[in-house]
Order: C-alpha cells, then structure tokens, then sequence
C-alpha cells in the first residue's frame, strides 16, 4: 500500500499509552541504540529550534510536492498525544506548514511534525513552542489540488512509518519505534540507560574506554601498534 | 544589463518610505503570498542568527568569486533605510563579509545584506545585532582585484532585484518587492494577514481546515475515499 | 604516512605553550588572514551550537566510516589543553561521538572536538559545554571493529593536520597553525587585530573603504566607470 | 523487521516468471505509470553506463558503511533471473562492488545490481554488460566485519523493496513492482504503451497535446490568459 | 512580470535569423566569453546525452514543481528553429518532458529543450537526437493542474531569459544571448575564434602562455618567486 | 608549506620512471587497495568522458577561485610523462582549462590534468584525447590576477599530492602514489592482480565467495543465522 493514493483511514491502532510515556524520557540516540541501531530517519531532518522534543503515536500523511492538503486531512484525525509524520511522492522544500496549521493541530491534540519538505513562519512556531524536524525552511506556500493518503504505511526521510508508531524527535534527528515494540524498546532502553550512568561515572573519574570495555587485547589484536615516538614507526 | 560589469550607479529610484515602513510589519511568507507567491530567494539563503530581521530598500552589487570589491563601492552609495544585495557571477562560499564592513555599512545608514555568499564574524555581527542572509559561513577572506558593478539589476539567489526594490528578511527566508508594487503588495499583506486572524481564532477553537475551507467536497470529487480501519480498503 | 593505519604514537611535539595561550585571544578569521590566508578547514565543519570556542594543541586521529574506535585510544593520549582531530578514511555521517566521550575527554584534560563526521547527544554537550565542529549531527552508533591511526598525520576537512598543531575554532569555523608557526602567526595576528581597531573607528565615523585604503584610482584603472543614473549608461 | 540484522533467508516467493517477462518489455517511466506513479527509487540512483538495462527479482541485502560482506551472501541466494537490491543501515558512498562479485553474480544467474552505496571497476562492468545503477562511483574498498541481512525487506533509495519483487532499471532510473501485482502492472503498462502508440502519431503529424487532450477549457478555467503581445498584458 | 502566472503570449520578437545562424558555429564557452562572461546558465544544467548541441530562440515558459502543463502551451508557440527554456516556481526534480513532448515539439519545428528540472525517456530521446540540458533524469511522472506562464520573462537556471532571446547549448553547458545583441556577439565570437586559432598554433609548436601573453613581469609584480629546488624556499 | 603561495619551483624529484610504467598497467581501484587503501580522491572526481585513463608524474599547482593563472605556470615545469594536479585555496567551479591548455600541456609532454575545480571545451577535449578528471564541467571563463604556487605539496580533494609523486586515473576515479612509494606499490599491484585472476576463475565457475574465502565460520560467529523461510524467523 506504500505510495498508493486516495485513501483516508479514520481508525488506526496506537501504541499503548504507558510504553509511550516510558519512551518519552529517553533521547533518540539511546532509543535507537535500544532497538539495535534501527528507526533512525535520515539526518536531514533537523528540528527547527534548538531544544525542540517530541514524543507521541504517528498519523502519517503521504502528499504531492508543492500541495499541503493531505495535511488538512491529517487534522482530522488527530487525537490527544500524536505526531503528524508527512511523507512526499517527490523531493520537495516547498513550506507546506506554518503557523495556521500549528494552531489547528495543537487544537486537536497533536503534539509536533515530522515532515519531509519544508516549513515556514519559523520564529512564530518557536514562540508557540510547536516542536518541528523538517528537511528545510522556505516561505513558498502550497496549492491543495492533488490527493494523497492518511494513514496508510509511509516511508518518510528513509524510515518506514506505520500509523501509531511511537514518534520520537529531540536535537539528535528523529526515531521511529514500531508500536508492537514499543514497551520492549522501552524497557530496552532504560536497560541502556542504567548502564550508561555507571559508565560516565567511571569516565569522569578518569578511567579510560580501553579500560572499561577491556579493548587493548582485541586493539592488539586487529594490528595496532604503538610508538614513543613517530620517529620509532618504520 | 543583467552581468554588464564596470558600471556604478549614484541615484537610484527607492519605493516610497511609506511603503517601505508598512511593509516592515510582516513577514516574508505574507509578503510572498500577497504577491501571488512570487519574489522569495532561494531557501539556502539563511540568516545568520535566529530572530534576524530586515526591511530596507536594495542597493544592488555584483562581484565575482573571492573578490568582495564591490562591496566598499556599495557602501558608497548607502542611504539610511538601505539594504545591500550582493550577487555573484559564479557560486562561492568564501566570507566576503564581516565585522568591519558592517560597522561601515551601519555607519552609512544600511541596514543589513542579503548575499549569496559567504560571511564571517559571525559572533561580532551578532552583537552588534547586524543582519545578514547568505549561503554559506566561511572565514575565508577576498581580494580586491576585479571590478563588478553597484546598482545594476542582478540574479541573486534566483530572483531577479533591481536597485530601490524592497527587501524584506526573517526567519523564513528573503522576499523581494519590486519598487513600483510597494504600496499594492503592503495593502495586500494587510488584507491577508487580517483575514489570517479570523481564520487563527477558529483553528484555535478546535473547528478544522476542511470545513473553514469547505474542501470536504473537493477531496471527494478528487478521489479521496474515506475508510474506518485500514482493513477495509481493498 | 598520511592515511597509513595501525600506529599509535604516545609522545608527540606540542606547539608551545605561551604561544597558545595568545593564540587563544584572536578570532579563527584573524588567524587564517595572519597565516595568509591559510590553514582553515572546509566551512561544512559548523560548531553544534552558537559561541562554541577552543583554543588548543592537536591529537590527531584517524578512522573508518561507522567505527570510532580510534576515539577511545585518542583519549588516553589526551594531556589538558588538548584538541582532538578526528579525520575519515572515507566521507561519513554516523553520531561518533556523544556525551560519554566528552566526559572521558574532558577528565583527560581535553579542550574540544574537531570531527570530519557526524556527532550525538547535541544537548548533552551544550549543556556540558564541551565544544564540537562536526560535519553533520546524527543519533546513528558506530561499531569498534577496525583499527586506524592516532597522532599521524591527517587530513580532516581538506587541511593537514599534525599532532601538537594549534587548532582554533569559533563561530567562523577551524583553522589550524603549525605548531612550528604558532609564535610567528600569533605575533601577526596580533598586529593585525591591532590595525583593525584603528580602521574600526575611522569607519564608524562614516569615512569609507573606498578611502581608507585608497582604492579609488584603482577602481578607476580596473575599469569602473561612475553614472549619476542608470539611463545614462549607454 | 526493516532494519534487523543477523538474518540470512534461502526461500523466497517471486513474482511468476510471465510477469517478469512481459515487465521487460517496459520502461521504468512507463511501468511506474501504470502502478499509479508508486515505485520509484530516488533519482540519484544512475546506471554505470548507458543503455545499461534490467528486469528480474529481487534478492535483498542490507548492509553496513564500508562493509560488503552481505554481498557474498546474497550471491548464495541468487539464482537464474535475479537481481540483488543492496540497502545500508547508513549512507555511504565506498565501492561495495567490482568486477570480481559481478563474475559470481552471473556465474549463479544473477542479471545485475542495485546498490545505494558506490560501486567499482566501471569499465570492466561495462565490458562484460553487466548492468548496475548506484549512487556513487568509487574506487575505495570495503571490508567484511559487520554482519547485516539477506533477503528481509528493505528501504532501498527511499523505495520499500520485498525479496521477489520485480525490479527494472534503465536509464531512466529503477522502479519496483511488489511481486504480488506484477501481472496487473505488466497488463496496465501494455494498455499504457498501446495508447501512448497512438498519441505519439497524431503529436508527429503536428496536432496539438492541447487538443488531443481537451486541455483549453480547463486551461481557461484555471485562469490562463492569451494576449497577442507582451505589451497587450496589463 | 518576472514569476507572475497565468499569461500566455502568442507574438514574440525573436533574434534576426542571420545573426542564430551565425552564433550556431560557435561554442557555448565562446559565446559566453564573447559576451563579456555573461549570459551562463548553472552549471547542474547538463546534457542528457554527450555531443548534444543546440542553437535556437527561445519560447519562454514558467511552471510549477511535478507539473508540465505549461510545456503543452509552450508547444502551441514553437515556430521553427525555436527552443523551448522552462523555469520553475520552485526547485523541482520530477520527469516533466518524455518522448511523446519531443515529438510534438520537434513537429511544430522545437529544437530543443532547456528545462530547469527533471526529463525521463532519455534512451528515446537519444534515439530521437533531441537535445534537452536538465538539472535531473527521474521517471517520476507530472500532473497538469495549475497554470503558470508562457513567454514572458523568467530567471532559469540562475539566468534571465526572454522570449526571442538566443538559446546556445553544448556539452559545455548553456548560454542566454539577448536578442537585441545576437548580432554583435556572433561577430564577437568570430573575432574571438580567429584569434584562439592562431594562439592555438602557437602553444601546439611548445611555445608558452607565458610567454605569448606576455605574462612574466605581471607574475613577478604580482609575487612570484621562481626557485630551483623546494629546498631554496626559505 | 601547504598553502603557501608565490612560489614556482623548477626541479622536483619524480617517482622512477620503471615504477611509473609498471604502474600503468593497473587500475585505480586496484592500486589503493595494494597501497592499504590510502591514496584515493574524493569520488567527486570525475573523467570528462569514459574511457579516459592516466599515468604520470605530479606537476602540483594551487590555484585561486576564477584564476586560472597557475596553470600556465605549470606548463612551464611540464616534461614528458607529466601529470598536472590543481588544487584550490577555496571550493569553485569555473572552467579553468579548456582545449588551449590542453594544446599547451601536450606540446610540453604532459599527458593529463587532474583539476579539484571546472573544465570546458569537453568535446574538443575528448576528440584530443586529452584525459582530464575534475569536480565539474563549466564554461565560465578565469582570470589571471593572483598567484599561487607550482610544485609545492597540496591538498587536492582530500588528498595530498607531492609534486613527482605518480597519478593515476580511470573511469573508477584517481589514485596518488607517494614517489618514494612507486616501486614497491607496483609489485604489490601486481601481486594483488595476480591473486584475482585465479579467484576469477573459481567464481566464474560458480564457485562462492563464501567458500572461497572461508567466511562461513565467521557469519556465524558474527550472529548471521539462516532460516529457510521468512515466517521461521521469530
């Protein structure tokens, strides 16, 4: 069904409520460590604002370069808690969003965007604090002539979204947490977490990476070799 | 004219203050839109600290590649409320711009550049809180060696500015107005911005895009097919 | 030995000391024009946030696409004041480094990051305010399979670096100064800021460029004719 | 399961062999016509050579920067009529691919290669006719550490690849056809070609797309004026 | 009229015949130096086939991103010996010109086509040795839903064309030469031919630019230092 | 000395010619691997037309944006078997060189030009048979204004070249092999070829790389598991 056109879906399945508030507490790169280095969309995406971060269940939308209107239908079905993840049919930087459309979908419950193109009335969306990763900013408005889709399966910026994955976006790019896996994820992550606490400890104090992770044999190994001095390699 | 070098212009034509004053109060995506979505620059045309914002009238220049000449001859030819837009004959990323030139700028009056180039002292311009749009930072500095020309038309960034046309900068990007719309596009703004209001405030009330804009019916005669679970669509 | 893997060097040559410290009072722009106009790094190398700064001596490092190891054998050869340079075999956008390296770096004595690839956990840093110039920003993790060099020569950015070469970085982007030069080059940039200063007033005062540096006979020679109005060009 | 790795699967369901048959009959513009303008990959994926042509089923691989290694595995999986898709968990631009794995690719059936990552060898690919489109050309070699999957699905170009599908390429691009529909794409693409037969001889003997299309009304409708002259437009 | 839409313009003033003949011996790069090195396209205008060569005037059409409907207005205009340029709203990759647009063109007499966008069919057009410089080959198919304009002034490419304008592409790239100067830039050209043919005869016999031109002096001045060995440079 | 400019230096130390002509015999790809994968070009680099090939000793020179005065001051040094490479103080795509130079280089005896900037007259190029690689093809024109040096060491896209050091191009891009290196880089060469010709003929016969290589031990230990069919995969 990805790609395909004309199709407006009403009802979708969310990921549950509780492994969402779970996820919300972590960034995406221990997220996307937790789910073996997958989920990550492309690097392009860049949120709009210093600081910005968002956690919250996908409405997808698919639209056409230049047309917004898929993202009139997308307001629609907004409930409290999700996220709009745009994707297009074609390369495009047109500014498909702004503060109008912010406005309605914060009325609706949504939290912030992730779209594929570009976005525009930058300083007035950091003012409402509406969090937003986009590919560019362009003051170029769009027409709405073409039908897309809502809520079907989408690939945004490299990463394939279905509705109701958990959507999560801070200053490190944006991941996509499918929903049956969200509570494992979860779980995975404050795993991770845990760890990484008692690591940063040991760093401060001064210990070495080669020491903790016990790296100088597999360093030997894989054929490093060290010298006093650059003068000593032959 | 377009690319002629060797040439200087003293007077130009600028459009009316007035015009100049009431354009002042929006932002480039109003402005472009009031125009019938034409005048922006190029997207990559960034400004070089968040919240910059300018609306002057353009003196034009165009220089060459690593050669920011022109850029003491348009100092020149300031008028306070004068914005400078600097076009180049071929693409280049060095810092043409910096500190010093803005101090001189100021001092004559301008307001800010628009080029499509590269800048430096980025921190200094920004406490001195002179704005600047352009395609690249780069602390690469120019020669002096070839002579381009000051307030002539010029391709900058994609759009064509002629010398007294107004330029209007923030966060969104670059618009330009030429001279003799100046009036229309300022009433045009207003209107639209107006209406924008009255729109706001239903978006805020919850009310959706679809029925403001009575597109309901046009989604459907466009093939938009509403379904209840992703199930049902065949 | 440029791009030669497997060495580790312990001892290297730092550019003195004192000449450091001057060093650090002037601008990367400043010093790239007292250099010649040498030593800067491509400008896609942007700090990941505005005002980042170091001042330092280079521990060079050399590594493969998605695999930073050679960032833990860099960090044990860290002495306070140092700056590591972390060049590619091959161009590449993972998240390298995150807020765990700059805990180790920072309880090494290391100043800073200059990296020709991608780094995470942007806010972490920000908030540790551990500098970085990267070339993109990317949650993506990186494996520890294959090793590289540490304190060779590199070439990070399209500049060569050496180990113990001062490295400067500001809003502007990096310049390097051969540990060699640093004395000589701090010397010329003082010199240099010291004119600046001088024509910073004279500037402010209105006088303009065109006069301060006598470029009007030039101009004249180099062909730029002066028109009162643009009807008069023929 | 986009994304995981560690998996390697022998049997796949491909699309029939008549499908792929009558499917090569078509170009990539045509045939992404008739599955609704669905399918395509970026259009940064170019072939090596031109007149470089293809049409099998897909055998998918992901894999890592600079890593190769799930391109042995995927040669294990090929057999006569395939075509390996070859997805990264990470853009990358090294030379996954020369002349060596093109002799293995068709010593089992395999007709050619789509890899978003380099490839090498360019000339001798295009002696023995082997046809690939990449995103880059690169002479730099991979290692084999890291392993990825064969035959998952994948996210290819920014297209959603099964192992099965139909892929065609040529020089216009890829496009992929889910192995489930290629009979109906196959039949839509000859009705298309059919048509676009007939209109080709009415546009060579000098009628109008306008007419044959009935586009004057609508033009009109949608607000485009004729004038005689420039001067004629107010 | 730059970017304003919904025009079309039946009449134009083309260059003189004589003086399109004239220019049609000369090369793109010499032309554009004739010019003063002015009147360049970007150069991501490349020729979908090496060896293609045009010289014709221009029909003028401005459009929008994934929608060729003005390229069917366009074609009504052709007279013989004219080529079409095709501007764009905003930057955009799609396929807007295949085989069958060719064909209509090329018999209404069109020569060719520049189009700031992407074309598709490129095997056919080949075939057909109908010449198009683009900034992208993509399959991906347009619509024809909103009007923009035909022959009035557009900036394409980075450069201003007019209707009439003369339209010059090689495998170099493509040059704009306004109408009212056709003329004396073919007689330019000639002059400039003439001489390179003697410069030409002169560096084959092993004689060198520096010499020819007269070069030494102006590099002594300018600060050249001639050394006999590297380790002469202090 | 990287950098430095106003220098020409007349004697250099060129690799031997016995290295140089067995060097000729391989490919790029094949020579960076016998060197340990060091020594590549940016992939960027492209020959102006497939097929170009080259072998020769490094003429260096550093050029600056739109000035391509250097170059004749390179043909100067040229002798038999030369290869100039230019590299530039600042990223640009003017057409540096075009079929005059390549007149002039060839009288000189110099075989190629590898340039990190532009070129034009690309027919007359390969009608010459004159083999350039370079970053892009422009027609735009080049001034002499400013100096920069011959035969000092540059970075060139990424890599660094000595002057005398061996270049060689094909179709897979460009290799540099330090002087001091030649000999024993052709012998491992030609080792590394030999090597391949026998693996060839294994998969020719439809042997694996898997087995070929003894990879099987080490996927599975690397925690690739092969499942038969998809749905056995948990």
């Amino acid at each position: 069904m990805i790609g395909k056109t004309g199709i407006a879906v009403r009802s979708i399945r969310r990921a549950p409520e509780a492994a969402v508030a779970q996820l919300a507490k972590f960034g995406v790169a221990t997220i996307h460590e937790a789910m073996g280095r997958t989920g990550l969309l492309a690097p392009y995406m860049r949120p709009i604002y210093p600081g910005a971060r968002v956690c919250g269940t996908a409405i997808t939308a698919l639209g056409h370069p230049g047309d917004n209107w898929m993202l009139h239908v997308a307001a629609e079905m907004l409930q409290p808690g999700d996220v709009v993840v745009f994707a297009l049919s074609s390369p495009d930087d047109h500014g498909f969003f702004g503060d109008l459309l912010a406005t309605s979908f914060r009325a609706r419950g949504g939290l912030g965007l992730i779209i594929d193109a570009g976005v525009r009335d930058i300083s007035e969306l950091q003012q409402m604090n509406f969090p937003v990763w986009s590919k560019a900013v362009h003051a170029k408005g769009t027409i709405k002539a073409t039908v897309g889709s809502v809520n079907t399966p989408v690939v945004c910026a490299g990463a394939l979204v279905n509705p109701g994955d958990v959507i999560v976006g801070d200053d490190d790019g944006v991941v996509v947490v499918p929903a049956a896996k969200a509570a494992e994820v979860a779980q995975a992550s404050r795993e991770r977490e845990a760890k990484e606490t008692s690591t940063r400890a040991r760093l401060k104090s001064g210990e070495l990476g080669l020491d903790i992770y016990s790296m100088r044999d597999k360093l030997k190994a894989a054929g490093l070799v060290y010298y006093d001095h650059v003068d000593d390699v032959k």
